[in-house]
């Protein structure tokens, strides 16, 4: 619980819980990892993010939290080939943390795929909103 | 909440709680990744795990919750070089998780010793007890 002085305490409160990050992208798409990418709105201060990612099908569900961080980009490592997945992020801020983000979803590629993407993928966007 | 029909009810929900992690340990550590690996105590049902890290100077933490897996282990990337971390792993059950493991403490390489160890550090523990 935080206290305010002010008159309008609570709203000011409220206006400290960040914008949700924007333009969040998969990149670096390979059959075991990929790269979740995002912006901050302008004029917004974080210290930190938070990535939920699940598989389409329901299984496995991993939540990453980090603060005291710049990054605006996360890797999510040990995925199985060939699966759908779907992201959101949040911005983490001092007294709270934003909404989630637009669903993201991307499907990991075959392990006879990766080999061949790993020269061609380079910064390209490989996923869409859901 | 949870409601149990048994005299002895609260006491059961209390035991589903499972037992921390074991054999916390560190592997294949490099300047930028290591893996964390751990046991379950034998008999424990658990879904999943939570890992903590933090760097040992207060910067960045981090926070890694998987439900649905079966998974006892888990990679720590994007780290610094020449850098000291302490981790802390749970176990996740279906009521609640466990307490936290014993801190362990590890160092990540320096970048030229890197090349060095990726031949040498195949299972080798390289973390103590803290």
């Amino acid at each position: 619980i935080i206290c305010s002085k002010g008159k309008y305490g609570l709203k000011l409160l409220l206006s400290y819980r960040p914008a949700a990050p924007v333009n969040v992208s998969v990149t670096h798409l390979r059959a075991d990892s990929a790269t979740v990418s995002w912006n901050i709105p302008e004029g917004e201060t974080v210290i930190g993010f938070a990535v939920s990612q699940q598989r389409q099908d329901g299984l496995m569900q991993r939540f990453i939290r980090e603060v005291n961080t710049t990054s605006r980009a996360c890797i999510l490592w040990d995925l199985d080939e060939d699966t759908d997945y779907i992201i959101q992020v949040q911005s983490v801020g001092v007294y709270g943390e934003s909404l989630a983000s637009k669903k993201i979803h991307f499907r990991t590629l075959k392990k006879s795929e990766h080999i061949q993407s790993t020269m061609m993928d380079q910064g390209k966007h490989v996923c869409w909103i859901i």
